[in-house]
């Protein structure tokens, strides 16, 4: 079976919208203060339902959502953060030390929304192509996916916040997931108490940007 | 010191914007069919200074690219495709091994710009915060990147194509880098031949895609 869809011409895209679409890459952020407000289950279907139009390898669509709601569960993980926060709190001195001790950096406590996402290592879709000899690509589909979420949710004025900073295999003995899935990210979705174009750690003087010229070569890098 | 940037409130994005990128993202698509003609140099630099926007764990920025323009590299890398590309047609048995001989896979031959992308898995920049326990969280970095990249490309009427059937072990002797950069994709850029809202190996026949609601789960999966 073929299944063409719609082709040429496709949409073009305006100047009016490449500026909005700037905007959305500027004001982004990952959002760690979130309102308590829940979000509407329809906005979280729809903004799930667009993230499946995300790319994969070989169409593969990998990513596995799970939304997290027991509070016994939902406490237990909260636990795990900290005490992996607090492992790494211990990595810094001196100033940093005290500037780290106060970054708030999961929104854990307030967001409404928790999910912890996973990349199926065998899909059945995408029949294997295109990561024969690159299989890491399928972790790389589920945050295409991810990143798609976190775009999507920023149009309807929903932030996100990735935590990362968790033990995976503490999460692994708490949610119960079939072997093949891999532990890719756990995300805070909800409304934002703060809306910046300016990332947290450089509002709180963790760091500076540099320009993006230093991060392009050309043919090879010497 | 600290920089507050610009803060709440940030832009609403209204109905027509949300709309127009929900097509964005039904239009995106892995392009391997490329017009041969340039892209504009500062059309690129606009691009990549865009994909600099992109989120990062600890704002540690970890994405290099090196723009790969020397025609004896670009057929070494071509070379290399082919040789994985029949490696993985040997997977394949029957009608499936002959729908795939079909299969366009690479727009290499055609595609104006030619990106080889890498993680910097020690950067100086976000001084290591929030990655302590999911290293590979750097490298989900790069990824998201490139997927701003390839939406940001869509916006200016520009296809992205994701190469990942070559072998990383050859593209690092082919492409001189520093020891710490792990190889994480290589990019085609150009202008698409044809665009299509479907999927091409759904236009072709090699898979149908399933609803989203197969891939989200509540607490558990059982």
């Amino acid at each position: 079976m073929s299944d063409k869809g719609n082709q040429t011409p496709g949409p073009a895209f305006d100047d009016a919208f490449g500026q909005e679409f700037v905007k959305l890459l500027q004001w982004r952020r990952d959002v760690r203060h979130f309102k308590r407000d829940p979000l509407p289950s329809e906005l979280v279907e729809e903004l799930l339902a667009l993230t499946d139009l995300s790319p994969s390898v070989g169409n593969s669509q990998p990513w596995r959502f799970v939304m997290i709601e027991e509070p016994s569960l939902r406490s237990a993980i909260y636990e795990d953060f900290k005490c992996a926060n607090s492992e790494a709190l211990n990595g810094y001195k001196g100033d940093k030390a005290a500037l780290y001790a106060n970054l708030k950096l999961s929104g854990l406590d307030d967001a409404p929304v928790h999910i912890a996402v996973y990349c199926d290592e065998a899909p059945a879709q995408g029949r294997g192509l295109g990561r024969q000899t690159m299989p890491e690509t399928l972790r790389y589909s589920v945050v295409s996916a991810i990143h798609t979420l976190w775009l999507a949710a920023r149009t309807r004025g929903v932030g996100l916040g990735w935590v990362s900073i968790l033990h995976p295999d503490k999460l692994q003995s708490l949610i119960q997931v079939p072997d093949n899935w891999s532990f890719v990210a756990y995300l805070c979705l909800g409304y934002p108490t703060v809306e910046s174009d300016t990332p947290e750690l450089q509002q709180v003087g963790w760091q500076e940007r540099t320009p993006w010229q230093t991060r392009v070569y050309k043919n090879k890098v010497s």
